[in-house]
């Protein structure tokens, strides 16, 4: 144990509260650190054993003069890999020199295991290499240690590679101290590569795989930016609520948070209203068409007020719908079996209704109107049953918020904010690039570097529609007017092909905008900016808040939200209103950016979406 | 604006994002900064409007020989602060020597307002001193800006005080860029110092009040602290999810996330069991019985086999009242008003039941179990409905984990945390320390530099219930007995009045722990710790996990839990499994330890508790 106290102490950094060195610094030290007594642990990415005799040529494996017949291949291979057993089978055996196929076999059974090494490729997690780490069978049983997936904690000596690896340097251990077991045919990582999708099945094995281990490095490097970043800037970090009484923007599917479910609920039949000889076959027809268009909305992510109305529409045709069945059921006879309950709101846990938050922007916005660069960094939700590898059900979001501010100031800082971040992966995540540009995507140090250096190219949403109703050689799915939103598949376009780098465009029209986006002077568009990347596409969400009282009034009037649900709000502006802008940067899908993945699920520790909600 | 340009280049760092010179940098700069021209912005915290020229002594006020009656005390004022008009008024008078008093009124009425400057307090939330900015009336009618909470954006000349003020420079403004009033009888801040408690109905003002402005800075700071101390460590990084569908210690109450409500619910009547010839009131008054005791139970927070028996007790007799009060009804005739739903949950967004995470603990050991130091750092949820100064429905949890660690390299990392955010604070915060020290609580800064030297106490769960009994001088509330919790006002006596530092309270009975702490060799007792601060209580329980399965699924048997919702953790065990240990904080309590507020609710931006979520 003295020996390994002096040995660690030259190798900071220990990891402090865990009695071992952890790999990465091994794997920096190199060479210099040969004859150093250290423990390591960590777990098993693969292995092989090697004899610690070599094999003979085939030719030799014969027993004296009479060679074991050569068909016999399972007890030719045993002998072979026997070799200084040999000539003590034959001292059995005596002078049969023809053995029988079972008589060898049981002779070689009684032999102790075959002297060897196995040769471990370890990692702790730390870094993308393994560390070579040679435990030799009189220390441990092979078949003991070599599974993928062993956990071993070992105390060794560093050595120069004796046995042929990537690195200048490998442990011999010395003494085991800890093997935690796999089962090998119940483990999913005993399989070579499984592809991405799968091990989403198992999220708890997936930091166990390098590209996983490599993308949670750089996520937490990004993390660490952000954080920098703001600090630098002179802003402060606040948390929003998770659970909110306030819906951000009136038309998102939202998660209700309650104590309600699996207790009584108190229900109330509905009243059967004459529906005017309408027959329920037409009106299913009808709300199929409904709920079509209603789905081509939500697609486009940006049609508010059509989708408000088309949502409205839709739930009332539905209601209608219920009545009627109720009472064709109630006439035919049959009972009841489907009923509407109406939820009382009042005995829920904060006695009324409460939904998880889609956006802090709005909460935000009172720190900002007091403390001046206020940022959040959180879990926001939607309830979107949409498949899409951008958009999951819970992700991560940065919000910032500046006072006295205008769009371009906004503008400015997520330029800067993109700079600094990347710049920042590039210089601290250089390994974890390299390992993901081989395994993954061979363009991403590129695209990160084309962050740091290029402005971004900002055109009006005007100026896109222009631009993409030029575009001759591709066919659009989503047929595009001024007016109408620009879908995914226009925005990768713009950014992918036409400019071929970061794109922001602002001036939306006011009709695609959230109600709060600060009206322009024309009256019909919005100071609102989007920054789309490519490949990760709309990564934020910008916009300089309405701070007139009169007309954000008149906006939600406009609207038709629920006025009392933002009198708060209102407040902001009512006592020391301020101009303001800031934006919602999805960070999720900055790190899909970063590491080169395509679905958002895989850069997420444990993702949630529509049907899935694994452990 | 060219002189401005120049002048805010030496005023570094300007808000970049907000073309405006944060105050704090103009009030660090002081005299030094005299003569530069400047832009600023923020909320007027309190003013007052000084006259330009003296008011002459009372007796000086008469009008030629003849006095204007002593008894017209508002002519006679009006006129002493309008000395300078004084003899024009007597010009219009011409030889009428006593005028009456509507004449004077008339006359005064038509003279342009008094010449004065408001000189007003502006705060911009970057510190806790106030700018002193002067208007003079001549730019602006002082009663538009010196409304408390009158948002400005001027700019002026930095100058010597003219007028007397705490700070060694102040404002005078030149321009007028933007004013934000206040509808001063509706704006709750009108009010000087409204109590803490009534603040909270106006989470959207509560930053622009100068102590939860304070309490948001040093929130900030130990964000950053948090951070840095874990990459200074090489932990890294993880997102754990909030919206979870393993129960983490399978008895909290619990929040559910759903889409369902609001929407049909299938509804199934319940069958009405025999209940013997029990009767509806004998049921009723065990219930009441039953309910108490479990909420003596969850007080304690931590007997969870008691708690879990006493609830599967309540929860039965619960339906039987249920049934029987239904059966009772329909056998009287009345209709059925409340009755059972059955909810459908594989209708469910996630097509099963899902909450709010109370921990995400167990979810990081995967991490743990792969890259080694790993921490997060979210929001956790508890649907308790008690009422508590300490605990409420949303607070931010940070957690970590260690991987080849035990518990007592649990403890040391708790130890080096706490004196690292405390030093970090005491740095970094100290205006604002020194505001809440006169404000809240002249404490903080001592017990900061306590936790900062101060070894912790260390003593075992028996001998902290072995010390406790021998207390004669006071009573406690609940009996204290080996295997009984500890209450919060145990905890407060010990670490109060006995040791008068934070204690570190270990090995536990494994009756007061989760299922997953690691059981001692004694078999009774398990590795798990909580430190005990003064004043915040509890802030921090950790455990070294069971790393053995075996070990693990005889306690999840003994448990009666689910133990196919564990399978994913289980399988952490089947492969490679490590010992390993961590902790939670309660990162808002320790925030209340460092500003010295009382209630947890203080220093949350948007508070939610048992029926209260505003906003």
């Amino acid at each position: 144990m003295a020996s390994q106290q002096a040995a660690t102490e030259t190798l900071a950094p220990l990891s402090k509260y865990s009695k071992r060195v952890i790999l990465k610094t091994v794997l920096e030290g190199g060479t210099g650190l040969v004859g150093q007594t250290i423990v390591i642990g960590g777990w098993v990415k693969s292995s092989n054993e090697v004899r610690k005799e070599p094999l003979p040529p085939p030719a030799v494996a014969v027993a004296g003069d009479a060679p074991v017949a050569a068909k016999d291949v399972t007890c030719v291979e045993i002998l072979q890999t026997r070799i200084p057993f040999f000539r003590s089978i034959m001292k059995v055996l005596g002078g049969n020199q023809n053995p029988s196929r079972g008589k060898l076999e049981s002779i070689v059974q009684q032999l102790p295991p075959p002297p060897s090494v196995a040769v471990l490729q370890v990692s702790d997690g730390s870094c993308v290499p393994s560390l070579q780490v040679l435990v030799d069978s009189s220390i441990a049983p092979p078949i003991q240690v070599m599974a993928t997936g062993t956990c071993i904690l070992v105390e060794g000596i560093l050595q120069q590679p004796t046995v042929q690896g990537k690195h200048a340097i490998e442990l011999k251990v010395e003494k085991i101290m800890h093997v935690g077991t796999v089962v090998q045919d119940k483990y999913p990582l005993s399989k070579k590569r499984l592809p991405l999708d799968m091990l989403r099945d198992f999220p708890h094995f997936r930091p166990r795989t390098t590209t996983v281990a490599s993308i949670t490095r750089i996520r937490h490097s990004l993390t660490q930016a952000t954080h920098t970043f703001f600090l630098n800037n002179g802003f402060l970090y606040v948390d929003m609520p998770i659970i909110t009484t306030t819906d951000g923007e009136g038309f998102s599917d939202k998660f209700q948070v309650t104590t309600l479910l699996g207790k009584d609920i108190k229900k109330e039949a509905i009243a059967m209203d004459d529906t005017g000889g309408v027959t329920l076959e037409t009106i299913k027809a009808s709300i199929n068409e409904k709920s079509k268009q209603v789905e081509g909305l939500k697609r486009t992510e940006s049609n508010r007020e059509a989708l408000v109305a088309a949502l409205q529409d839709l739930r009332k045709t539905n209601e209608l719908a219920a009545q009627l069945e109720a009472r064709e059921k109630s006439k035919s006879g049959t009972s009841v079996k489907s009923q509407k309950v109406k939820v009382e709101f009042s005995e829920d846990f904060f006695s009324r209704r409460t939904f998880l938050t889609s956006s802090g922007r709005l909460h935000l916005e009172s720190y900002a109107c007091a403390l001046g660069n206020v940022y959040s960094f959180g879990p926001r939700f939607r309830a979107q049953k949409l498949e899409s590898k951008k958009q999951v059900a819970e992700m991560w979001m940065i919000e910032l918020e500046i006072a006295f501010s205008q769009l371009e100031d906004a503008m400015n800082c997520a330029d800067d904010f993109l700079k600094f971040v990347s710049k920042w992966v590039l210089e601290n995540c250089s390994e974890d690039l390299k390992f993901l540009s081989k395994r993954v995507d061979p363009t991403i140090v590129d695209r990160l570097q084309l962050l740091t250096s290029s402005s971004f190219q900002r055109i009006s949403y005007a100026e896109a529609v222009e631009v993409l109703k030029q575009v001759k050689d591709k066919k659009f799915e989503a047929k595009l007017e001024l007016g109408m939103p620009l879908t995914e598949e226009h925005e990768s376009y713009l950014v992918d092909e036409i400019y071929q780098k970061p794109v922001i465009i602002h001036n939306y029209p006011k009709e695609l905008q959230p109600f709060y986006v600060r009206l322009n002077d024309d009256g019909k568009t919005v100071a609102a900016f989007d920054v789309v990347l490519p490949k990760a596409g709309k990564l934020i969400r910008a916009s300089q808040n309405e701070e007139r009282f009169n007309v954000l009034t008149t906006r939600i009037k406009e609207l038709d939200l629920p006025k009392e649900q933002y009198e708060w709000y209102l407040d902001l502006r009512r006592h020391g209103t301020v101009m303001h802008s800031g934006f919602s940067l999805s960070f999720d899908l900055l790190v899909v950016y970063a590491t080169g993945l395509i679905d958002v699920r895989e850069v997420i520790p444990f993702p949630r979406s529509h049907g899935k909600a694994t452990n």
